[in-house]
C-alpha cells in the first residue's frame, strides 16, 4: 500500500501529453493550444477612429481657449467599413464613425458629444492632442508577432483573437478517449426493478459524467459479466480504442474479482495495487502498451473519489493542462469528526467561506459511503493517517469537490 | 447613465427562471433540478456485506480473547448479485462477497484479511460486534423520502444517485436560447483577407464561446448589413426564436447605428441605454414581448466585458442557478494604474494568489481595449468612479474572469 502522493507521482510520470489535432476554433474552447499563433496581419490594419466624431488636424485646435471656439468645414462622412482617399486640409473636418480608417492629413478625432454642428460647420471648443481617439496601425499586434503562445487555454477572449487574426482552425492537444468497463453481477440496468441481491448500475453514469466534465471523450462498454475471459476480451478491445481504460469493481480480494488475473494474463506492468486512501483503497494502476489502466473500486463513493484523485490529473496532463497536485486549504471544523485510524480519510462535508475563512460542517454518515451523502457535500476534509478524531474548532486541510 | 449595480438589478428583476423540461440524466449534468426526486426504493434494498469476508452470528465470537480463536464451519458461498434463502445456525459461516445480501441468521461480516481458513474451517481471532461490515436495509434512503431536492445543481454524484434510484430522465430548467446579431459594415468573414477599412468579425465567435460556456443554446444570425429594415426583420425573427437577443455594435451615436431606431419601431420597453462602466458604456437593455434584449457595444473587449457583467447573470437566473452579484475580493496592486476619471473602470490584469493574498500585475495597454491584452489576463481590478490613479501597494477590489 502506497501513499496518495506516491501514487499520483507514479501516475503522472507514466502519463504523456497527447499530440495536437486541428479543430475549428469553437471546438477548441477550454482546450490547450499546441502551437504558437503568429499574426498574419497588422491589427488594426490601419489608423482608425475609436469614437463616433470628426477627424481633424489637431494643430487646428491650438487656438481654442476659454470661450474661443474654432470653426471647421465638414467636407464628408466616413462610415465604418468604408474609406476615403481624400486628404484633409487645414480647417477641414470629416465626420467619421467608430472603426472607420482615418483619412490622410487627419491626426485626431474629436468626439461627437463634445462639439457643435450647424449645417456643414463644425465648432470645436477644446484643444485636441495629436492621436486623440485614434487607434494606431499595428498597435495591437504586428505581422509575424506571436499573438497567442503555445500552452495557453483557449477561452472566449482567445477565440475572439483567433477570429480577428483570420484563424478559423488551430491545433490543440486532442481529447483523451476513456473507456469504461463496469463489473459486478449484482448490477442491473437503470430501468430495472430491484430483485433480491441486485442493485442498479450507477457507476457507469457517474463516471461518464466525470469524464464529460473533464472535456474528454467517453467510450462505455457497460456492465461486463463476472467472467474472466469475457472481461479479458473487453479489456483488450478497450485498450486498442482508448488512451485510458477504467474498470470499476472486481478489484478487491473476493473470489469473483478477475481484474487482477486479467492484468497478469495480458502482461500489464502493474505499478501499484492499493493506496492508503479511504474511501478507495483497492485502486490499482497499470501500464499496458503505453495505455493507462485504472482499476477503481466498485463502491460508488470510492469510485468517484479515486477518479477525481487519480484519473483526473492524468487526464488533465494528457490535455496539456497544468496539473494542480495540491489544491487544499485550511478548514476550521464546526463539528467533531471521527474516523477509523489508518489510511488518510476523505470526509465529505459542506464547506462555507465566511470572510475568507473556511468552515466544515458534517452532512451525514460517512461510514457507509453513501452517494446521497456526497450529494449534500461541496467539499472534503482530510483526516491524516493515524489520526482518528478531531473536535470542533480544530483545523484540517480540505478542498472543494468537482472543481 | 446608470450604475453597474442599478443596471444589474433592473436586468434581474425582468428575468424569469425558465420552465422545466424532461431530459435523460447525462444531459442534465450541470443543470438545475426542477422537481424533488423521491426514492421509489429502499437503498440498500437488503442488508448487505460491505466487505469480502464471512457472514456469521456475532455472538459466536464472544469467546474470542487473547490467543483463543473460535472455529466455524463454512457452509456456502454467496457472491454479489446472488442470494441464499438458507438460515445460518450457531457455529456456521457463509463466505460472502462485497455487496451480497446477508443471509438469515447472520448479523455481521468478518473481513477476509482478518481470518484463517483451512478447508471448510474458518478461524476467527477477534470479537466482532453485531452489524460489523453490514450496510443496513434502507440506511441510505427509504421509499418515499426526498433523495434530491428541487433547485440543486446536478453533478456526477447526483447522476450516480439518480441512476441508483432508477431515474433515467428527470426535469431540469431548460437552457435559454440566445440569438446573436452582429452589426457593422466594416466586418468581413474570418477567412477573408483584410481590405482597406475592414476588420474581421470576431465578436460572433467570442460571444458564441461565452454562451457555450454558460451551457445555453446559441442561435447566430451572423453579420447583419447596416440597414435599418434588414436589422428590424432579423431582430423580429430572433425575438420569436429565442429567450435573449443580443446585438453587438450599432449602439453608439454614429449615423449608422440603427439598433435604437429599431427598438423604437418595434415598441421595445427600453430600460436603460448606457451604464457607467468602462469598457462598455453604450450597452442598452430592453424588454420586447417578455424577451430580453441586450444591445452590446461593438468593441470586442467591451462586448465580452458587458456580456459577462450583464448577460451572464440573466442567463444563470433563467437556468435556475444562484446568481452571485458580487464575487470581488481585495487585490494588492503591484504596479501603478492610471485611468480616465468618470465611469467605473475594469482594468484587465494578471492576478496571482500568494499565501491567500491576491496581487495584481499590469499586462499591457488598456486604453485601446485590445483583445490580445485580455488574452494575457486572468482577472480585472475595478477603479472606482471618480478615481483616476492608484499606485503600487494600494488595494482595489478585483475578480477573476471567465469563472
Amino acid at each position: 500500500m502506497i501513499s496518495i502522493e506516491e501514487a499520483l507521482s507514479i501516475i503522472l510520470q507514466e502519463t504523456q501529453v497527447l499530440e495536437g489535432e486541428e479543430k475549428n476554433i469553437l471546438s477548441c474552447l477550454n482546450k490547450v493550444l499546441e502551437e504558437d499563433i503568429y499574426s498574419k496581419d497588422n491589427l488594426p490594419p490601419f489608423d482608425k477612429s475609436a469614437m463616433d466624431g470628426y477627424a481633424i488636424k489637431s494643430e487646428d485646435t491650438n487656438l481654442c481657449k476659454d470661450a474661443v471656439s474654432v470653426q471647421f468645414e465638414i467636407i464628408g462622412l466616413l462610415k465604418a467599413g468604408a474609406f476615403s482617399s481624400e486628404e484633409l486640409k487645414h480647417g477641414q473636418a470629416f465626420k467619421i464613425m467608430t472603426g472607420a480608417p482615418l483619412l490622410k492629413g487627419a491626426d485626431a478625432v474629436i468626439q461627437i458629444e463634445n462639439v457643435n454642428v450647424n449645417d456643414d460647420k463644425l465648432y470645436v471648443h477644446e484643444k485636441v492632442k495629436s492621436g486623440n481617439n485614434v487607434i494606431k496601425f499595428g498597435e495591437e499586434v504586428k505581422v509575424g508577432e506571436v499573438a497567442l503562445a503555445k500552452g495557453i487555454v483557449i477561452r472566449p477572449s482567445e477565440i475572439g483573437v483567433l477570429a480577428s487574426l483570420g484563424y478559423s482552425s488551430i491545433r490543440v492537444h486532442r481529447d483523451p478517449v476513456i473507456s469504461l468497463l463496469i463489473t459486478g453481477d449484482e448490477l442491473v440496468d437503470i430501468n430495472s426493478e430491484l430483485k433480491m441481491g441486485k442493485i442498479r448500475n450507477s457507476n457507469e453514469y457517474s463516471l461518464m459524467a466525470l469524464v464529460k466534465n473533464l472535456g474528454a471523450e467517453v467510450l462505455s462498454f457497460g456492465v461486463i459479466e463476472d467472467n474472466k475471459d469475457i472481461l479479458k476480451n473487453k479489456v483488450k478491445e478497450a485498450l486498442e480504442k482508448s488512451d485510458i481504460v477504467i474498470t470499476s469493481g472486481g478489484a478487491s480480494v473476493g473470489d469473483f474479482d478477475f481484474v487482477e488475473q486479467v492484468l497478469k494474463e495480458i502482461n500489464a506492468d502493474v505499478k501499484f495495487k492499493s493506496v492508503a486512501i479511504k474511501p478507495g483503497k483497492p485502486i490499482s494502476f497499470a501500464i499496458v502498451d503505453k495505455k493507462l489502466f485504472f482499476s477503481l473500486p466498485g463502491n460508488p463513493l470510492a469510485a468517484i473519489t479515486t477518479f477525481e484523485e487519480f484519473v483526473r490529473p492524468a487526464c488533465e496532463k494528457m490535455l496539456g493542462k497544468e496539473v494542480v497536485c495540491d489544491n487544499t486549504f485550511e478548514v476550521i471544523l464546526c463539528n467533531d469528526f471521527k474516523a477509523k485510524e489508518g489510511r488518510k480519510k476523505y470526509i465529505y462535508v459542506n464547506i462555507k467561506n465566511v470572510d475568507g475563512k473556511f468552515y466544515a460542517y458534517k452532512i451525514g454518515s460517512q461510514s457507509s459511503n453513501h452517494l446521497i451523502t456526497m450529494s449534500k457535500a461541496n467539499g472534503i476534509i482530510i483526516m491524516p493517517e493515524g489520526v482518528g478524531y478531531k473536535k470542533a474548532g480544530d483545523i484540517l486541510n480540505g478542498k472543494f469537490i468537482f472543481k
